[in-house]
């Protein structure tokens, strides 16, 4: 499985308007993408820095999320890579008996195939993979 | 302030043998530089990913660390990011009154001067300020 970077971090907050006011006064980070993902009920905004993002998520009828707010309160909620061929890094990851929540990619933010692993493939961060639909750069070549 | 990139995602892990076990197994991720960091009393490995890393930390006498995976477990501690001009943006940051864990910069992992924002300063997340000894570029062009 090839992993090339880091797409985003994503941050669990109970307010998205809140939270932006927040990362732009502390650390000057400006807001790119937002969305509402109906995939996943919830509502993302990326801070793009680098080759990477920090996503902030809020619920919106993700009740996963919401109990994650509850217990934990606001914070780090979990790591996406970007992976090449999301398909087969699934089917290896299944013959290789690591614990997946989803075994074949779903939709995600910004229309990108993502999956995640269940915590216990590391032994407690949740991490989903994601692939851009349209990653091959010019004249194919990826 | 100027920042260029994340560079690193720390995970609190009660065992860093096991827990790169399991990155390598899920992710096929390779560890490169280990060391134990004095200055913060853990024990530190990071796995490249892109132009970022994953950092494993295990307390080694630290209590806040410890605490931490004793009340959460293993998971996601803290994001690191790289700035040009530690000192200044601390300035600014205190000027802005943005709260700090540290108003001047410690010696981390890899030599790095360090800077911790409270969690406060982003509504729930510890960040960390990273600039590298050697971060100017050859010809002192940054």
């Amino acid at each position: 499985m090839k992993i090339k970077r880091i797409d985003h971090v994503a941050i669990a907050v109970d307010n998205i308007d809140h939270a932006l006011v927040k990362w732009q006064q502390a650390l000057g980070l400006e807001p790119g993408v937002r969305e509402l993902v109906s995939s996943q009920k919830t509502e993302a905004v990326l801070l793009p820095v680098g080759e990477s993002n920090i996503e902030l998520i809020e619920p919106k009828g993700n009740e996963g999320l919401q109990k994650f707010l509850e217990k934990r309160g606001p914070g780090l909620h979990h790591i996406a890579v970007e992976v090449e061929g999301i398909e087969a890094a699934l089917v290896l990851l299944k013959s290789l008996h690591v614990p997946l929540i989803d075994e074949a990619p779903r939709i995600g933010a910004r229309g990108h195939k993502v999956a995640f692993l269940h915590p216990r493939a590391t032994g407690g961060v949740l991490v989903e993979l994601v692939e851009a639909e349209h990653s091959v750069g010019p004249g194919g070549q990826p």
